[in-house]
């Protein structure tokens, strides 16, 4: 079991992600600024797997409060609302700590920072379930045998554990399905060579590590059956913004008629984001792109850009997994039946409608 | 003026493009076999310029025989077939230079010694001649200002100097055009980072570098005009067999509406190939891809593909730009007319016909 983010003794233990496959280094934090810039820095990456840790990091920020809380509460929360911009399970975090808070502000402190902490546990715990059920629903997409191009890292390392994309490929090997992997090495920071090679190396499968550039040759050749990757937001209507490279692999996907899944916690939809045009794109340093491993790899005078992410619009989107099942196009619909069956789930005696259960296409557990 | 690969005292002499852009190193040969090696090493690459280097190489290697030339020759030939298999410019010079020596074989051996030599040297004068034409008519082709996406390095240093990608924007540049270059850092070589970018600042222009992976959603935000990338090898119909990357740009580029340009001289025409489907495709190291600037980016124990070229269907090609004009589809026409047009312009008394003027456009000098 990879442990990508944990609560022990009173502090947050990441592992240090910038330092694999090199080294398997855990950090200590016992203060939420440090644990804010470690977000920023990448010690730890992955939509979900910040979103767990921002939640650990406000229960950690609230534990030397003696009083004051409304205030420190409010400073703690928007420290980590101001790590990074673009995955959305940040803020969905961030708010489910801030609803805790509100229902309990008036309690004694002690109680507070309980309550505060049980909720990050649930969340960190609530994300492997989930990560877990799309995983089952992904693998029954799958054909047996299958090739399967990832990009980035949505694996253990960027969730609490298990993974999205990579939970769907543990999830079909745990159904006994012969999984090929293609990971793309995703420059500039090289999630894929770095970190999905070691996770699943990790696991006991050995992964087929391309360049980014290598992807379109590769399914001209027939060599991949589908593509899955994660999301670090999706719009109401379906776009969705990953790590760059993903608009050309899914391109790439509609051109040779390969299905192109994303696989994401419902954690990850923006439901107030009406399409991907308004997702804010993280843009960072251009030592990322002309430096690597500490290396100057292009010459001083050169510009650079260096966008974190890039949106994929829902149409080159073949199905959204999430952990209440495969959503379908047109996603602006299936979305919206999966807020409504959330709600309805939740008070557990409404039925969705037929409509929704098609859309939705809810499991029995 | 960059100094790619030169005839030096008796020794061919290359700028070691490995050690780019941290170092300006000069090799000096004087021994084919050393030379045959740094051809597949990559001190030299391009397919122009690893041409113009055999060419020479095989005028060194003759340079020590006393008896026996034409065992030596046959041996020296076969060291630099050998060297590096997809470019095809590298077989087009070692055929001249044999039809050379076919015709002076029976000669003293310092006047075949000679006309080696003298032919080495007429590859390389017309190679630039070359370059700077199809620069030119590459350079009409394009809007002013334009914002030209390219791939790997087509530059000075992969032919005898001025480029045939970046000949168009030099061209360009001296029409007076407002030029913007992106470069694509090219995984998992880097000619892009660190070959591009070094040659177009030390030409004054300054490059903006994106990873291969930003291009398709540099092109869905509207920031190219037009692809252009260099060739190895072109097949009789149309096919083109350029750098790893190439088709993927290439598809991205039919997508987004952006004319997709390949600038190459003749030589790398291979009229004897009928299609993409019958070039090899070298297989490079898997370090190239697992380590970057001798580090390991990757841990042990994955599986690597390191196809160092990819094949680009004739369709995706807007125009094939060469020293003898701009062709356009269908291929299997225009180049076949261009064979045809290359023949009469050898006998200077016979005009093309009609349909082969419209195919090649050919111009007044």
């Amino acid at each position: 079991m990879i442990r990508t983010v944990e609560w022990h003794d009173g502090a947050v233990v990441l592992l240090d992600q910038r330092l694999l496959p090199w080294r398997e280094v855990y950090r200590v934090y016992r203060s939420y600024p440090a644990l804010a810039r470690a977000i920023r820095q990448m010690v730890v990456r992955g939509a979900p797997a910040i979103g767990v840790t921002a939640a650990y990091g406000i229960a950690l920020g609230m534990q030397p409060v003696r009083r004051g809380a409304d205030t420190a509460f409010q400073r703690i929360c928007a420290a980590f609302a101001g790590s990074r911009p673009t995955a959305v399970n940040l803020f969905w975090a961030i708010e489910r700590m801030q609803r805790v808070y509100a229902a309990v502000r008036n309690r004694p402190l002690d109680e507070i920072k309980t309550r505060l902490l049980e909720e990050a546990r649930a969340i960190h715990q609530e994300d492997i379930e989930a990560n877990r059920k799309l995983g089952t629903y992904g693998a029954e997409l799958l054909p047996n045998p299958v090739r399967i191009l990832t990009h980035c890292n949505a694996g253990a390392l960027a969730t609490a554990g298990y993974g999205t994309a990579l939970g769907i490929v543990r999830a079909a090997k745990e159904l006994g399905k012969t999984v090929r992997v293609f990971a793309t090495e995703t420059r500039p920071f090289l999630q894929g060579a770095r970190l999905t090679c070691w996770e699943l190396l990790h696991d006991g499968i050995t992964p087929t590590l391309i360049t980014d550039n290598m992807a379109g040759d590769l399914m001209r050749r027939g060599e991949v059956d589908c593509v899955i990757v994660g999301a670090d937001r999706i719009a109401a209507n379906g776009d969705v913004a990953n790590k760059i490279g993903t608009y050309s692999l899914a391109v790439l996907a509609k051109t040779h008629g390969i299905p192109f899944y994303v696989a994401a916690p419902i954690s990850t939809v923006d439901f107030t984001c009406p399409s991907g045009a308004k997702i804010p794109i993280e843009q960072r340093s251009p030592e990322e792109v002309t430096h690597l491993a500490g290396k100057r790899i292009a010459p001083r005078g050169v510009q650079v850009l260096n966008p974190a992410f890039d949106v994929t619009p829902q149409r080159y989107v073949t199905a959204i997994v999430t952990e209440r099942g495969v959503l379908r196009p047109p996603f602006a619909s299936s979305l919206r039946a999966l807020a409504f069956a959330g709600q309805a789930r939740r008070i557990e005696s409404v039925h969705p409608p037929k409509s929704v259960k098609a859309a939705v296409r809810l499991r029995a557990k």
